[in-house]
């Protein structure tokens, strides 16, 4: 999606270790703008899939979920983070490593959330290692509930997780895919 | 607001201990063609006002904020809550004792993000301590940056947080108003 790809090229700053801020419009600050045309995308990308909800994961990717989910007119559910492993109630669970901040936190949702009549858009901000959409498959598998497929914002395609997921058969729509990336410099695919 | 209280009425949980459950539609599901109608509420009430900016605290404001912003056409910054006091970097930051999972977690925001030209909304999910909402106006504070007043969902009118902030000047204005609540009644004020 061009106009992603111009904004990451303007605004983002590519640091050393792969690391890409773009916390001046994505994940701290957030145009909701640019995330309403992000959601229009995905929305053209996903017509005729019978999304009838998003599922995604706190913090970052709520902000794009919520944007997104007026285009598709479906509720959201957002799976929470937890550091505790010892999680009680009514909920699915995922383990999901942290490559940010280190350890291992566990992704939550409520099991009245999500079913076997559900039919799910999985959204995030970033996919790199993949973790963290494999802990929202997860969640949608203890779940019975299908998987239209995933929306992402920022996909690091030089990272393992795109492919080793897409390999699983899961449609992953990335708007933004880097193929390489050194400070000061961004290539996409 | 009449269309979120009915929808509290009929999906919200009161139970023991003031606790509202409203998880369905809210802060867990999310039902994001009602956040629009809150944020066009808001907008309505804080029409001529200035807003350049609206500032909310993760998790739950962070929907609720980025479906405003788009009836504002502003740009949303969401203050991360960290565990660890020791903050690094540029920022702002200010302690938030948290009721729900008790102790203090530090609401951080980047300097680059907040500054004495903006001139903010703050939203969030619930007012009922008022500690979220502090914290917000610390970071306010910190950063010289106007505040035109705060957009709540729901408050629990029956504690001191709304009428305390009230008290300091500032403009509140949530779309529920809960008088009093015990497990299966909830009135509104």
């Amino acid at each position: 999606m061009r106009e992603l790809e111009e904004r990451i090229r303007r605004d983002g700053i590519a640091e050393d270790g792969d690391v890409l801020k773009v916390d001046s419009f994505l994940n701290h600050q957030m145009d909701v703008e640019l995330f309403q045309a992000m959601g229009r995308e995905w929305a053209r990308r996903f017509a005729g899939e019978g999304v009838n909800k998003i599922l995604t994961i706190e913090a970052s990717g709520i902000g794009i979920a919520c944007v997104a989910a007026l285009e598709f007119q479906v509720p959201v559910v957002f799976a929470k983070k937890s550091r505790t492993r010892n999680i009680a109630g009514d909920v699915y669970a995922a383990e999901v490593p942290s490559y940010t901040h280190g350890g291992v936190s566990t992704a939550v949702v409520s099991r009245r959330f999500l079913g076997p009549d559900d039919r799910l858009l999985l959204i995030d901000d970033f996919l790199a290692s993949g973790a963290a959409l494999e802990g929202l498959l997860a969640l949608a598998r203890q779940a019975g509930a299908a998987v239209a497929g995933a929306g992402i914002a920022v996909e690091k395609a030089f990272q393992p997780g795109g492919e080793r997921i897409r390999a699983q058969g899961v449609r992953v729509e990335s708007l933004a895919r880097i193929k390489s990336m050194s400070p000061g410099r961004i290539e996409f695919c």
